[in-house]
C-alpha cells in the first residue's frame, strides 16, 4: 500500500521532498536517491528508515523498488529524465520546469502521448494553494462573471547572487504565468514586457521590476509586477476582475497585533513559508493519485505551455516593450480537459 | 442667517469648538466668550472676527448678541448655566457630562419640561461618528437580528497626571455608556465592574484597566474594556453580537503600508484624530438645527442617564466586582423619543 | 470677512458646490449664480440667502459683489470663463478639465504667466482624499523607498448612456492621471493603452475595460484599470510600488458586518459617497486659500499636463496598443514648486 | 517504523481519526479498531487496509499489534480506558474531556504519576492552530507586554438536538478553558457566567449566549462569549489585551470577494473546516513524539484543569451571575513544565 518513491537530484529542494514524503505525506517512502554529486546521494539515503543510493538517474528509474519518480535535479536534465520514466511507464513528478526549452518540452509530449497515457505530473505548486483555490472556485461559481483581467504581484525580498535576468521570466513569473493561465482556462497567445527604472536595491545586471503583461487567447489581459528585491517580504498577490466583481487574495497573516500605533499582520519571509501547505498538497495528490494507479495535476502540456509562454516572455524583455505573438502546437487528446485545467485523476 | 454663538469656558475643549465654529462649520459665528478667567477670554476674543469678550457666564447668556450657547467650562459650573440658558429660553451645546450629580441633572430635566420645550444638547460625539452611525444603521435594518451582547473596548495610551481613578467610569466609559445607550436603543438596569491586576504601566493609584459590564432593560449586556495606559494607539473597538451576525468597527486606518516584513495600519494617536470628524459634524448638526428653529442630538435625558450609569459604575468599581443596580426617574414626555434615540430634529 | 463666490454653471456638479458653499463650508456665500439656461439660475438663486441671477458669465466675473468664482459650466466654456478671471484678476475654481484641448489650456497658463500669480485652482479633488494624502504622505516619508511603480484601478458601476468612449480617457482616468503626477511628483511621458475584451455588460460603443499604462519622465510606470460597468460598486483602489515597500489606499468600510457566511464591508455606490470628504476639503482650501489673499491646490499647469496626456491617452487607445510619446512646454518658474505638487499656498 | 494505532470508538470523530491517521499522517497505521456497537468496529475495519475489530477496549489496549492508542468514545468511557492505557504502559490520545469528572481526573492524574512518565494527550486541538501559535508566540516574544485580559468569542452557527444547556460550558467553551491556561500559560482560580436574554432562535432549554468571565492566579481577566444559535457562521475570535499592545486572531478567509457593493471574505461552517489543519498537526505531533520514544501536547493535569473550570463554570451559570472559586490539587512534579505549557516532548 506504500509507494516507493526515488528521488533524482538530492540537492535543497530534492532534501524538501525526500522529507515530505518521509515525515509528512501518507502513504509514501523514500526507496532509492541519486544525485550528481553520489557521495550526497549515500549520505541522504543513510539518513532515511528504507533508501539506498543507485548510481545514476537511468538506474534508480528501471529499479524494481522504486514505484514512481520525484525529478528534482537541475533544469537541463529533466527531460532524459522524464522521457526515461515515461519509457519505463512509470508515474514522474517533476519539478519546474518540465524541460530547458520548447523542443525538449515537445519531446516529452510526443513521448507521453506515444505512450498513450498521463504519466508526467509538474510541480506548480500554486495550484494547490487554498487561497487560489478558493479564487478558483469564486471563478467557476459565476458570481464575478466572466474574467476579463488578472493582477498578479511577485514580490521577492531579495534574489540571490546566481539569479541572472532571465530568471525573473523563467523562475519567477512561470509560476503567474502558470497559476493565470489555471484560473482563467485559456491559453496565453501574445506577451509584453514593461520596465520601469530599476531598483536601487537590485544588482545592475537585473531587469528589475518589471511589468509582464500577457493576452490570452479569449481576450483576457494578464499584468504581472515582478519585484525581486523588494526587502520587505515575500508577497503573492492576486486579483481576477470580471465583468460584475473581483476576487482577489487575502492577506495571509494568521494574528493582528496592535503595537507602536499601527494593526499588522505578517507577510510571509520567503516561497517556503507561504507555499508551505500548497507543497504539502501538492505531492499528497500525487502520492494518492500514483497510488490509486492514476495521474493527477498540472501536466506535460502545462509544463510546454509554460515554457513557451516564457520564452516570449524573455524575448519581449529584451525587445523594449514590443508585443510578442507566440503559438502552441494543436493540443492532444491526451490532455483533453480544457485548458489549463486543474488537479483531476483521470 | 447667521448664528451668534457664545461660549463659557475657552480652556483647550472651547478653543478647539471656537475654532470649528469660526474656521470650519458653515452657518455659525462666535459672537461673545467668557472664562473664569477674563484675561484669557479678552486674549480669545481680540483674535477672533466678531466676537467680544463678557465677564460673566450669566452676562454672556442674555446678552442680546447670543443666539446660542456653547458651555464648555469646568463640569461642576454645567448645571448653572445650563439652567440659566433654560431660563432665558436660549438653546445650549454642554460638552459631558451634563451635570456632576444626579440631583443636578434632574434639575435641569426638570426644569427643562417645565419649560415644555427641548433646549439642550449633551456633547457625546460618538452618535455623530460615521462608524458607530453605519453600525446603528445595521441593527436598525435588522440584519443581525435583535441585538444581544456589545462588546466594547475603549484604549488610551497613557492619561494626564490629573487623571484620578473614578474618571475611567466618568470621563472615558462615559462614551461607552452613551454609544450602549444610543445603539441598542434602551436603558441600563445595572452595572459591575471587574478587575484584573493593574497595568504595571499606569500609576498606582489607577485601576486599570477595568471591564465594566452592564445590563440593559431588555436584556442586553455589554462589555466594556477600558484601558488607558496602553501605549500603542488610541483605540476604539465595538461589535454588537445579535441573533444572527454581528456588525463591528473596522479599523480606521486610510492606507496600507507593506514594510518590513508586515501589512499594517494606522492606529490613532489621540481622541481628536479618532473623532475629529464627529466633533465637526455633531456641532454643524446643533448649529442647523438651531438656525432651523429647533434642537437635536443627546437630550439632558441622555445626559441624566449616562450620569446615573456612571455613578452606579464608580460603586460597582469600589465594590469588589458586586452586581449594582440602578433606576432612572419616569421619563417625560419631552423626551419621548425610543430611549437612547439619536441625533434628530423634534 | 465672508468670501462672495459666484458660480457659473448650475448644473448638478454647480448645485453640489452651492449646497457645499452655503450649507457645509466656513467663511464663503453664494453671491451670484449664472447658466446658459438663466431660469435655472434664477431659480437656484431664489433659493439662496443672498444670491442673485446674472445674465451671463462676463457679468458675473467682473460683478463687484463677486470676490471668487467657482466655474462649473460645460466642459468647452471652461478657456472662456478662466481666461475672464485672469483678466478681472480674480481667484476662479474651475470643475476638470481645465479647457477641452492643450492649445485652450497653453493660453490659459499665458495668460496667468502674464498676470504673474497664480489665480487658477482645477478641481481634482482625490488630492484632498484623506487615503491619497496619508499615501503621498508616506511615499515622502522614504519608508518605501523611491516610487517605481503605482498600480490604480478605477471601477464604476455603470456609465450613463451619454458616455461616450473617450471619456474612459478624458474623464474617468482624468483622475489616475492627475493623482499619479502628484503622488510620484513626476510627469508623464509616454502612454499606452491595453485593452481585453469588452465587458458583455457594457454598451457595444465602449472599450471597457481598458488597461492604461503610462511612463514617468523619471521611469516610474503606473497602469490603471478603468473598468466602467462593473456592477458590483464604485471602488477605487491603488498600490504605490517602492523599492523596500509599497502603500496602498485601505478599504473604505466603516463597519464589518458578520452575516450569512461572510464577513464584509460596504463598497461605496459612487464617487459622491466615496470622495465626498475630499470635495469638502478641497473648496473649504480654496475659500481659505483665497480669503487669505493666496492661491492653492493644482494648478493650470496641473490641468494642461493632464489634457496633454490624456490626449496621448485617447490617442494609444485608438492605435492598437502603441506607446505614444509626448511632451509638456517648458514649466514656467510661476509653477515652480516641484512637478505636480500639492495643495499649498504660495 | 509505522506506529500501530488502535482505536476505541469509531463514531464519527473516531472515524475522521482514523481517516486522518491512514490517508493524511505519515507513520502511523490504524491496526485496531473496537467499539460498543462491535458490528460498526468490524465494518469500520473491513475498509482498512491493515485492521482487524476487536471485541473490547481492554482487549484492545493489552493487544501487541497495538503499540498506541487514541480513545474517541463516549465520555463516561474515557476514564477506564485512559487508565487501563496507563497501566498498559502505553501512550494515549484521549478526546476531550479527558473524563467526566473531577475525581476521575484525579485518578488519572495519580495513575499516571504513579507510572512516573507522561502516557496521556488530551485532544485541545486548539494549541496546534497557526493562529492562536501566532498568538501564543507574539504573546512569548514580549511585544505587547504582560497579558492583563483575553476576550474570546466561541460561536456555532446552531447545535443539534441533543445539545443540554450544561454543554455550552463543558463541550464549547471547554476549549477557551484551554486555550486561555495555555496563552496566558496560567491558571484559572474563579469564574462568572454573566448572561443576557437568551437568542430568540436558540431552543427554551438553552442559556444562549452567555459570558463566561473567569480570573487567573497571576490576575488575568478572561471573557469569553459563547453563542450557539448565531446563524452566520462558525467563527473563533479572540484577542490578548496586554499592557502595551494585543494580539488577535485574523479572519481565516483566504480570499476576497468585490461583489454586490460588498467586499468580503469567508466565515467558516463549522469547527471541520476551522481547524480542519489544527487536528491534522496535533495527531501528526502525537504520532512523532510517541514513535520517538516520547509525549507531547496537552497532558493530564490540562485535562483535569479543564475540567475543573468547567464545573465551577456549570455552577456559576446556574447561580445568577455570582462569583465562584475554584482550586486545584497541587501540580505533581510530572506535569513540572509551566501552566498550561504548550506541545513540548518530554
Amino acid at each position: 500500500m506504500t509507494l516507493n518513491v526515488g528521488v533524482i537530484g538530492v540537492g535543497m529542494i530534492g532534501q524538501d521532498h525526500i522529507r515530505r514524503l518521509t515525515t509528512v505525506l501518507s502513504g509514501a517512502r523514500v526507496s532509492a536517491v541519486t544525485d550528481v554529486d553520489i557521495d550526497r546521494a549515500k549520505s541522504v539515503a543513510s539518513g532515511l528508515p528504507a533508501a539506498k543510493a543507485v548510481e545514476t538517474g537511468q538506474d534508480l528509474i528501471t529499479d524494481s523498488e522504486v514505484d514512481a519518480v520525484v525529478v528534482t535535479s537541475w533544469g537541463p536534465t529533466h527531460e532524459e529524465y522524464v522521457l526515461a520514466c515515461i519509457d519505463a511507464g512509470k508515474q514522474v513528478f517533476c519539478e519546474k520546469p518540465l524541460a530547458s526549452t520548447r523542443e525538449a518540452c515537445e519531446r516529452i509530449v510526443d513521448a507521453e502521448v506515444a505512450a498513450g497515457k498521463r504519466l508526467v505530473m509538474v510541480g506548480f505548486m500554486r495550484r494547490y494553494d487554498a487561497g487560489y483555490r478558493a479564487m478558483k472556485e469564486t471563478i467557476e461559481s459565476g458570481e464575478i462573471g466572466a474574467p476579463l483581467l488578472f493582477h498578479s504581484a511577485h514580490r521577492n525580498p531579495s534574489v540571490p547572487p546566481h539569479y541572472v535576468n532571465d530568471m525573473i521570466i523563467n523562475d519567477t513569473c512561470v509560476h503567474d504565468v502558470d497559476v493565470a493561465r489555471w484560473l482563467l482556462d485559456d491559453e496565453i497567445v501574445a506577451a509584453r514586457v514593461l520596465v520601469p527604472r530599476r531598483n536601487s536595491l537590485a544588482g545592475d545586471h537585473l531587469t528589475d521590476p518589471i511589468l509582464f503583461v500577457f493576452e490570452t487567447a479569449h481576450g483576457a489581459l494578464v499584468d504581472v509586477e515582478a519585484s525581486v528585491n523588494i526587502q520587505y517580504g515575500y508577497d503573492i498577490r492576486g486579483e481576477v476582475v470580471g465583468e460584475r466583481g473581483t476576487v482577489a487574495l487575502a492577506d495571509s497573516g494568521r494574528t493582528v497585533l496592535r503595537s507602536g500605533g499601527r494593526q499588522s499582520g505578517r507577510v510571509p519571509d520567503d516561497w517556503r513559508e507561504r507555499f508551505l501547505s500548497a507543497y504539502d498538497t501538492e505531492l499528497q495528490e500525487w502520492v494518492n493519485a500514483v497510488t490509486d494507479g492514476g495521474s493527477t495535476g498540472p501536466s506535460s502540456w502545462d509544463g510546454y505551455a509554460a515554457t513557451v509562454v516564457c520564452d516570449a516572455g524573455v524575448k519581449a524583455m529584451n525587445s523594449g516593450g514590443e508585443r510578442v505573438e507566440l503559438s502552441l502546437r494543436e493540443r492532444p487528446a491526451l490532455y483533453k480537459a480544457k485548458a489549463g485545467s486543474g488537479p483531476t485523476v483521470d
